[in-house]
């Protein structure tokens, strides 16, 4: 690994100054610096995001989810030429799990968003945040710092709503939008536990032609199903309504309830609040990962736990005394050094 | 501390012996040995809870949760009596945060089960978890196991549904049960996020009077949020029902749901895929806490932290390098031992 040397390598300074100017050639490479992980890089990406770190933050930040079907790119797509039309820079993060080993889909995904990838002032990239969910908040996080940096005032982070890297984003984004289809049940199955209710605006997507009809029911119960859920500390009431980014019908609505959002959250102090909370909530969780890391990480510790598993499942130990056991061991380990 | 003994202890085995015989008095004393904080009862506790366990998980666990003012108490009394008389042995272990430090609304509760409390079919005990989840988990969840030894085979354990011991009563239980009233809306507030989302049943209660019809509505309301939800590993679809507990309206039926939900998830294997998960989950459960206690209860962490914290908010030091910067000095830390 240490003598695998990393290629065409700038100074630091070189990407800092392309990143703040918004040159997207320099972002590009900065960005494949902080997915790297090489550990030369590593230190060269924790000086990028520690220079770019002050001029990061000026954006809305938007989690959009979904199950494949759903009509993720075409709406992405429509929504992010909406905004340009409005004269935002926008950023996509697309995070696929599927694309974290082969890359296959990531080509897919950006033929269909041809019209949008060609506009300077869209920046589209797949983020390979690997196979954790740290990956996901630091590398995606990272990524999302250096495109505010670089000017991007509208960041769209795409997951597809299968995983768990949805809690991740949504605890890296200042609104929630999940994207649904009418002819509630089937797809539903496909969405996690636990994301409706991170949900700020349930948009059901493919209302046109013969399905509008469905549509607006779907849209109907999710509005019931919304409201039932305990308010958020945002002040925010979820809203559902409906969309077809085929035809371009109701994404102006949907761009129309964030800055409802924004205005609301920005008056009752809940944006800077929550951008706060989640920073260091950032830190706390590197933190609490690095910790497992250094005791699950332990061959020995492996081993143990793989036997203490099959003793609890026969009742030969209680979970807390197992528990008890490994961890006077972890700290007999630890003064040996 | 070490000075302080505790009195009347007897040796482990009258405890186990006792427990396993059904002696409610032993049982008592041996859960306060649960609860105790004392150095020397800790050890006891492990020991009983080691014996006993083989003896444990004979029953149906059943998490009952909703805010004040639903009716829980008269719903617990109305539901144990009702179980009681199918000749069922009942355990109700109350989470009450309010409790931890006065033990106020203890004797409260106490009282409004009476007719129940008098039964020796019934064991009524509040259950000091302190002011940790991890209170909850270990001393909960222990004295569940005792109770189980004891040969309670249903056993109920209430919280209040505005904290977050929900969450790891859910991770005992086998069934969750979520009490709410009729007229949407305001009490609503009260339920913390994700406890719907956990529900298997939720049971409107005070369904009597001129509360019938308001109720009906609920329900169905109700209903239709549950629908959709993601469907639960389970395989169980959460149901929705109308109770009045003080004109004993609809406690059938809810014995009979849990009895549904019981026949399903034997024949579907998940009732034993589940409790070998939860259990296994305890153990990984204590071994992160006391990860985390070994770090975050030292000083100078902690003062660190503090400082991190400002400094993250002002955008001085991004999380990730906050986070790797106090990783690397407790990993130091460790090496001077």
């Amino acid at each position: 690994m240490k003598n695998y040397k990393p290629k065409k390598r700038l100074p630091a300074q070189a990407y800092i100054d392309g990143i703040l100017k918004g040159d997207r050639v320099i972002l590009s490479r900065a960005i494949t610096i902080i997915e790297s992980n090489l550990e030369s890089d590593k230190s060269l990406a924790k000086e990028i995001v520690q220079e770019i770190l002050p001029s990061s933050g000026k954006s809305i930040r938007i989690g959009i989810t979904g199950v494949p079907g759903v009509g993720k790119s075409t709406f992405i797509e429509v929504f992010g030429l909406h905004l340009v039309k409005l004269g935002h820079k926008v950023a996509i993060l697309s995070i696929d799990p599927s694309s974290q080993r082969s890359r296959g889909s990531i080509l897919g995904d950006k033929t269909r968003m041809d019209e949008l990838s060609v506009l300077q002032e869209a920046y589209i990239r797949p983020s390979a945040s690997g196979d954790t969910l740290g990956g996901v908040s630091n590398k995606t996080g990272e990524t999302m710092l250096l495109c505010e940096a670089a000017g991007y005032d509208v960041i769209l982070i795409e997951t597809v709503g299968v995983g768990q890297s949805e809690t991740a984003v949504h605890g890296m984004t200042d609104f929630f939008l999940l994207l649904m289809l009418a002819g509630a049940g089937d797809e539903l199955q496909g969405i996690k536990k636990g994301i409706m209710e991170m949900a700020d605006m349930v948009v059901i997507n493919k209302a046109d032609g013969d399905n509008i009809t469905m549509s607006k029911l779907a849209k109907r119960q999710y509005q019931n199903a919304l409201h039932i859920f305990p308010a958020s500390e945002s002040g925010w009431t979820p809203v559902a309504s409906t969309a077809s980014a085929i035809k371009n019908i109701g994404i102006d609505k949907v761009w129309d309830e964030i800055l409802n959002f924004k205005k609301l959250v920005d008056e009752n102090g809940f944006f800077l609040k929550n951008r706060n909370h989640q920073q260091i909530k950032w830190m706390y969780n590197n933190i609490n990962e690095e910790l497992k890391h250094l005791f699950y990480g332990s061959k020995n510790i492996k081993r143990e736990l793989s036997e203490l598993e099959k003793d609890i499942v026969t009742a030969k130990i209680s979970p807390v005394k197992a528990a008890q056991q490994i961890i006077d061991e972890f700290k007999n380990s630890f003064k040996l050094n």
